[in-house]
């Protein structure tokens, strides 16, 4: 009979009193000790994140063996696939081959082939043989075998669509499933950094969801992105495509309330993947209103200070990438939206 | 007649296109041109941020005539009183001169005593004499002007207590006040940093809002705290006191589940005032539950990929200094709790 592990994997992790396996150097990843709430998946593919990948690629100039004797190495020392210069790590892709006795409410056997959803940084991974490197898409295809533990997501990869897709897909479906939850009918909604990945698939849902009452509208940098915009336009994503520097805040207020008839919103989200455009996010909406951001460029002191400087009641949300349902939400938007699937497909595979 | 102004001041900001006052590195402080939409306010006294003053301590050694020099100067060149090295700025009491006529839905006149409650660093500012510096409580008297733009707040200073213990909990304002807005009744609230300033005022307004049905545990340090978790407890503050390093997730996980029965909290309240304590604040929540981050230790992304990493549907809010009605809802405590009320006379004076 297998012991039980920690929810979190804190049993894997030996080396720092009360760390968990995200912040700790090295985790155990033998797997031949197998604990009883433990899922264990070989592996098929590694997608690694992108800014770990660039910083590899970077390293060693482009040349995949090397790339791949140092994810070799990395792995064989942390025991999970953690870049030490960006911290990141990426996802994987597999086929389960053990789900423990202690694992309950799970829709998953022996068999299925999943994607996990949470990171490489904090999963046990034991890599036997490195098959290939795809290094246009960031994808390590190899021999291994990983933990996921039983905090651990991850999501059954749909019999309706490749699994390239599904994974560009899945990779940011914490927006458009926190957009599910958030916006209701009747609202106006601001999608900054609406042309990227995360922001059309956020317009999409946003549009849905405000229903023929509302009105979403869509910002985009500047005309350097009039394709992504007459996109959304063309494909009704939204009522509205604005362009405007999200880091210039009175610039981005002006043209945001122009196309709402000078109103303010009920709530921005904000997918831009650029520094500096708090105040932009936060200045366009009302009092009692929220600010969503989805951004990994937020600063959380520009937030707090900014709002408070202009005397914002503003309900300003962290975006969690984890929520209920978020694959199966995200996923159903490809299998509704006939144009946004074909655009990803010639886009991010 | 005057002309008027943007509402977050954008008027007094020349060089830098689309900037605000806070980000702008000069704004103008002509008090002689008016705008239609500013009070003016003749300023006795700045209260420096804190991490300001220290700053100005350290580089001249605690000599106060050279640290009013080099406000002057900052003040001269910038427009405001905000530091080069920290970014941060502090607030400012005085009385009323001017309310512009375009100044509607307010509450103040010419002749009242104030308090600001936006930052220095976007408030213009002239200096025509500094009479004092109060070192020991970073306070500098001066003789001057500020302007406060339309969207700029303020409290008007309460005759039942000095203007020194007003500023001392309206400086952590935010705090209490989204407690109040947040919790409900029967809930289990955990505050994380319960012996700091704005820790002791979210555990009693917590306990407030709770009411008989529910629990709030106060989580402090360690030993070293252990005057102010008697104090939290002597005073009902909270319904227990526990202590665990919070940059320790794990602890802190096992010894809040263990002050509450077992089960995870609605809400945790992070006041801590030191980085790494997110995945303390995080864990320790119910799916559905919210977290909220006033530290401004907090980091975004820590929060962000951390709640992911462990697959936990949580709420996580940005700690807004403002919102409406924040200054009455903290003094309203101080008049509330005799012991709190005193412990705050004697130690934050």
């Amino acid at each position: 009979m297998a012991i039980k592990g920690g929810k979190y994997g804190e049993h894997r992790v030996s080396e720092t009193k009360g760390a968990l396996p995200q912040t700790a150097d090295k985790i155990d990843n033998d797997m031949t000790k197998v604990y009883s709430n433990e899922i264990i998946v070989d592996v098929s593919s590694l997608n690694i994140d992108s800014a770990s990948f660039a910083q590899l690629k970077g390293e060693f100039d482009g040349d995949t063996a090397k790339i791949g004797a140092k994810i070799m190495e990395i792995v064989s020392e942390r025991g999970k696939m953690q870049n030490p210069v960006t911290g990141s790590g990426g996802m994987f892709i597999g086929t389960v081959s053990h789900v423990g006795e202690d694992i309950i409410s799970t829709d998953i056997k022996k068999g299925d082939k999943i994607a996990s959803l949470v990171s490489l940084s904090l999963t046990p991974l034991k890599i036997e043989e490195i098959t290939a490197i795809h290094s246009e898409i960031d994808r390590v295809d190899i021999i291994g075998q990983a933990v996921l533990f039983e905090s651990g997501i991850y999501a059954k990869l749909p019999a309706d669509m490749s699994a390239e897709l599904a994974l560009a897909a899945l990779d940011v479906a914490g927006a458009p499933a926190q957009v599910a939850k958030l916006v209701k009918p009747c609202q106006s909604v601001l999608v900054l950094g609406a042309g990227g990945k995360s922001g059309m698939l956020s317009c999409y849902e946003a549009t849905k969801r405000v229903g023929p009452t509302g009105r979403v509208v869509a910002l985009l940098r500047d005309h350097t992105e009039k394709e992504q915009g007459d996109f959304i336009l063309k494909n009704k994503l939204a009522h509205a495509a604005i362009y405007a520097d999200a880091a210039n805040p009175a610039l981005v207020l002006d043209e945001s309330l122009r196309a709402n008839n000078g109103s303010e919103y009920d709530i921005s989200i904000s997918c831009v993947n650029a520094p500096g455009t708090e105040m932009g996010c936060i200045l366009p909406v009302k009092d009692g209103g929220t600010v969503y951001f989805f951004s990994m460029a937020t600063s959380f002191t520009r937030a707090a200070l900014g709002a408070e400087g202009v005397g914002k009641d503003v309900n300003m949300i962290i975006g969690n990438g984890y929520t209920k349902g978020h694959a199966e939400i995200t996923l159903s938007i490809l299998r509704e939206c006939e144009p946004l699937r074909s655009l990803y497909e010639s886009k991010y595979l």
